[in-house]
């Protein structure tokens, strides 16, 4: 079984290697002319300055909990160690995401204005991979290093080991937790603020060099879409490899605990390799071919890891007694289904190739009113939609694990089906991440006063990858369901309930309280970006009453962008401190009063978190795209009544799909983990 | 034990023969001149024809019930029997209330003319009052008659005699969801199709007799907020009392028994006799003294059921081996404290008084996307809150329970805490009433032309229940959740479950989809009103555009008013059918495939629809209150940009506090109690 974890840590190695290479490549290119340098220099600097900032406050955070572990646990230290190194290898994931994509947006923008579209391509999608394979090897490092080094050289017993390596998917979730908060108050607080003083007030385009809020936009698009998001998809993916993980250290015993560990990591090895070789081929011949290329790299990734899993089952538990592998490929299957069915879903809710989207905009007709209750009631639908396809996912997922396993099989079916979602995430986040790379090289485009025609070369290059990043966010979501729901069965297990009762009156209070703590956590996250953006608005104002010409564009009149760009790291920061410990706090403070009431309460977070997050993302996908169908000329195009409802439902959006929303998924995650390791503590 | 049922039966009477006296001194006074006696006749016709149609809809869904319960069930005839009566007395308190207020609307109108606020108080009051002691009246007769029939004519055993009489609470249940839908959809579509058109496109005023929706508009209001509620409101008190009875007749025996259901009924008795008292103190001897007047009669009453059921728990408890009869005084006093708890909560957030209100008033400067973002982020707070105060008293009402009784005592508790709540309901219903009468007189004050002296009294009058009217929408949402609750727990009982085991996937797929539900009825309720809104909107477009000098006020240009009327009553009960029917079908289904995922379906449903309920309500509370703080002239006053951003809010808010969200509270209990009605059919 050893050859495994090998195997996984080569591949690992191999992925960090590729993104060696990549972010050579990228470096390697033109940044433009001495304006493009200077914008994105000072995009970088912005972004970077964010980031200590941030690091300063969520150090504090990682201490204290750092210290609850290391004092309250059995094995404390080792345990805290491993808590330290997750939370450290999820923030160099975000730190390196966002260098890359803070290198190659000038660089997109100037291969876009000498070569094109078919030149732009690949310097994003290079980005992005840096950051997908930083992400994706980092994860599958820490875990199998650690894993190798516990068991193989110091030869601890594999259920004490798979507890230490649980607290590496804590430490990444803290940091992703913070980093979603933060970066997602300070990506809209700028943008709502840009948008609502320039566009509307002052009448200025977007991404305008005359407005002082112009760079914090840009650098909010980095500390948001990239930093946060690489954060957030690194504890997603060490989640789904320490969720089976701990399950199996904790039900199983002899030669089945050992295989049912090695498979998760089998597996990620051979989705990294298949993503490997998929990023090769990602190379467009001509304009036609682009979005070809793109989905032929994770295609081939996708289908050669969902084949090859069936193959590793029957080498990994093909000696165990009583294990049937088809049924254990079954459930990796289902969850690649219901990945995708979700994704699918989402992309019919927020594309505007589907009704659902031209709806929304045909309300627009009647005002803003009206767009945002189409909005809301879609949202809601495509929530309710994707949640019967999940709950049918984790009972064919149960059903097959149960199947396939002599005992208790049906938790790790459902535990496997997440890994399986994930095992190709280097590429799919590539894909994902090359998006907001090409919207901030379609910024400095705009700043550097280029020829419109690199615009719509990234214009065209950021919708491209609309399609395939819904899917890659639907896969997130799912999987996040997925695999929370495993952590929180092994949270039974661990601290040893027979049953969270439902009849029990601690198990229903603990259920309303948690279903409860979303809305408390999604309305003080929507109001933080409004606090924030208000402090932006303020100050933009200021600038425009305080420094004369810079309305009109004299070229005398400098913008203190600097100013910007610090109300929006001082307010997002602020603002993240408190929802974000929270999620800490609430677990632990129910766990040491009544332990099966916790278990309501994660249940509760689990489900009504799960619905809030998809609602809140698809409406706010659904009213971004809505606005654009109006702006590509449906009913009367820019500038009409119907445009203006639309921009008013894109605004309520934002908040919606870029903080609240996809920092729920993380809620859940951190809530049930903490809980997870605690558990010793609590009984 | 009989005692107390017949003196039920005497304080139902009672109420009925109050209403009947209210009736009379209502319809004594003078209904005005001409103009106004013929509006009103043509809002009564428009009220009046919709529930007509309402009834064919509904009795074709009752009729199929009753078969299923006949043909399905043990007792299936006496059940079936005992669920029409409850569908027609609960239809039966929505036709009453419907009359008496399209009869006080104009009647109070003219008394505002002629005397005042102070002679207009009592017009109005008495309406409401007619309605709240009908609904309270029937309410505790028809299950008081049926059980003194069953059990001490008939001689049937208790616990089948529960069973028959739980039917009548899923009657009600059947009838009120789809009255509050139906109606629902129609008051809003009606409204926002006369404001979008009227106010915004033609530039007349609100109430305008030009408008062509503007009877629609009135009808609406009495469909809705009268019909819909007086459904709404006999349900969750049959619930209330339904809920302890059936739980005693299943888990109690002998001598405990018969007192655990007697109680209900005497502290139901208590509390009428305490609201005919208090409607009596309702008097009003000067301007100043209006507030107060109303306050009188409602304090009175919950303090002296509040006090009364200490005595009547020594009465009914004091003899029975093992009871703490204090204990079960605790538990309604602790229901009683919540329901005031979540009633002020929601003062607190959507009263203008208070900081909420005006903080969303004050978004309003920053246009309609800030004033949204600010009302779902207070909505979503005050539900949080309402939870945390609910699960709370959850948790104390059963602590209290278990405490007072020798067995199972818990849930008893948490199933008495709702009778106390509302025990007066008589007296609440007719201050929460009699807003929708002031809301029309205002409504015929317009449309007649009347000095505006007379709509400023009528305004006056209606904003002055605001209070009180928010308390006991309160107590409504915190009793259904504690109903449902109590329900909850006996249908458990009632399947044999001796658990819910969220650790098994049955339940946590019943747990996911039951959350699920109420975010797809929402989201088909919003579309409902959207749709049916549209076609109302074309149809006025169509008149004036067709009607020779319709929007100059030509007198000779008379508006097809009917035709309004007609749309908005089609598309309401064609959109009501499919989200009603839901209700009953999902719960069916899972029943059927596996009792426990049933069970975890419907915990699922409780929380989640709680939740949603609370947010929708205040966050359209508040939107609407934020308006009328601009209004009132903050931020510029009526007619600014920051009215304009309020009215935005306003309208988003429209179906979220008068379709969505207080259907929502009897999604749950119709789920629930279809569940325990059908639980042997299940097993």
């Amino acid at each position: 079984m050893t050859t495994y974890v090998i195997l996984a840590i080569v591949s690992g190695v191999a992925a960090l290697g590729l993104a060696f290479v990549y972010a050579g490549q990228v470096h390697a290119v033109s940044q433009g002319n001495d304006r493009m340098v200077e914008l994105a220099a000072a995009i970088r600097e912005g972004a970077m300055a964010f980031l200590k900032r941030e690091l300063q406050w969520v150090s504090v955070f990682v201490a204290v909990m750092a210290i609850l572990i290391a004092t309250l646990l059995e094995d404390g230290w080792q345990r805290s160690i491993a808590y330290i190194l997750g939370a450290t290898l999820s923030f160099g994931a975000g730190f390196v995401g966002m260098r890359i994509a803070t290198a190659a947006n000038a660089r997109t923008t100037e291969a876009a204005r000498t070569g094109g579209i078919v030149a732009a391509l690949p310097i994003a999608f290079r980005g992005g991979a840096v950051m997908g394979f930083t992400v994706a090897g980092l994860g599958l490092l820490g875990v199998s290093v650690v894993w190798l080094f516990l068991v193989n050289v110091n030869g601890m017993a594999v259920d004490k080991a798979a507890e230490i390596v649980a607290a590496i998917g804590l430490g990444g979730s803290s940091i992703a937790l913070f980093a979603r908060v933060g970066g997602g108050i300070y990506t809209k607080a700028a943008d709502i603020g840009a948008d609502l003083v320039g566009k509307v007030e002052a009448g200025i385009p977007e991404d305008d060099p005359r407005n002082p809020a112009v760079i914090a936009d840009n650098v909010g698009d980095n500390v948001g879409d990239v930093a946060g998001m690489g954060a957030d998809l690194f504890e997603s993916y060490v989640g789904s490899l320490v969720a089976p993980i701990a399950f199996a250290a904790i039900v199983y015993s002899g030669e089945l605990q050992v295989s049912a560990i090695i498979f998760p990591l089998a597996v990620a090895a051979l989705g990294m390799f298949a993503s490997i070789i998929g990023s090769f081929l990602v190379k467009a011949k001509s304009d036609a071919d682009l979005s070809a290329a793109l989905h032929r790299g994770t295609n081939f990734a996708m289908i050669t890891a969902g084949v090859g899993v069936l193959g590793l089952a029957y080498l990994v538990f093909g000696d165990v007694e009583g294990v049937k592998p088809v049924g254990i490929w079954l459930a990796v299957v289902v969850g690649l289904l219901v990945g995708f069915a979700v994704g699918k879903i989402s992309e019919i809710f927020t594309s505007d190739h589907y009704k659902k989207v031209k709806g929304i905009a045909k309300q627009a007709e009647t005002g803003p009113a009206t767009v945002i209750l189409a909005g809301i009631a879609e949202g809601k639908r495509s929530a309710a939609y994707s949640v019967m396809v999940t709950a049918a996912g984790i009972w064919g997922a149960y059903t097959a694990g149960d199947w396939a396993f002599p005992t208790e099989g049906g938790i790790y079916g459902v535990a496997i089906a997440a890994i399986g979602v994930l095992a190709t995430l280097g590429i799919t986040i590539a894909v994902d991440a090359y998006g907001p790379i090409a919207d901030n090289a379609g910024g400095i485009a705009e700043m550097a006063h280029l020829d419109p025609e690199v615009r719509e070369a990234t214009d065209a290059l950021d919708s491209l990858g609309n399609t395939t990043a819904a899917i890659a966010k639907g896969f997130a979501i799912a999987s996040a369901a997925v695999t929370s729901l495993a952590l929180f069965s092994t949270f039974t297990k661990a601290v040893g309930l027979e049953s969270i009762n439902l009849i029990n009156v601690g198990a229903i209070v603990g259920l309303f309280l948690g279903a409860m703590f979303p809305y408390l956590f999604s309305a003080m996250t929507i109001d933080a970006v409004t606090r924030a953006a208000y402090a932006m608005i303020e100050e933009v104002r200021r600038q425009f009453r305080e420094i004369p010409g810079l309305r009109d564009g004299d070229p005398s009149a400098k913008p203190e962008y600097a100013k910007c760009v610090d109300i929006a790291t001082t307010g997002a920061l602020r603002e993240m401190v408190i929802p974000g410990s929270l999620a800490v706090i609430f677990p632990l403070v129910i766990g040491f009063i009544d332990v099966e009431a916790l278990g309501g309460f994660l249940a509760g977070a689990l489900v009504s978190g799960f619905l809030l997050a998809i609602y809140m993302a698809n409406a706010g996908g659904a009213w971004d795209n809505a606005k654009k169908f109006i702006e590509a000329g449906a009913y009367g195009g820019k500038g009409s009544d119907a445009h203006k409802a639309a921009v008013i439902g894109d605004t309520v959006g934002d908040p919606f799909k870029d903080t609240s929303g996809p920092a729920m998924n993380i809620v859940i995650k951190v809530m049930t983990i903490v809980s997870l390791i605690f558990a010793s503590a609590f009984v």
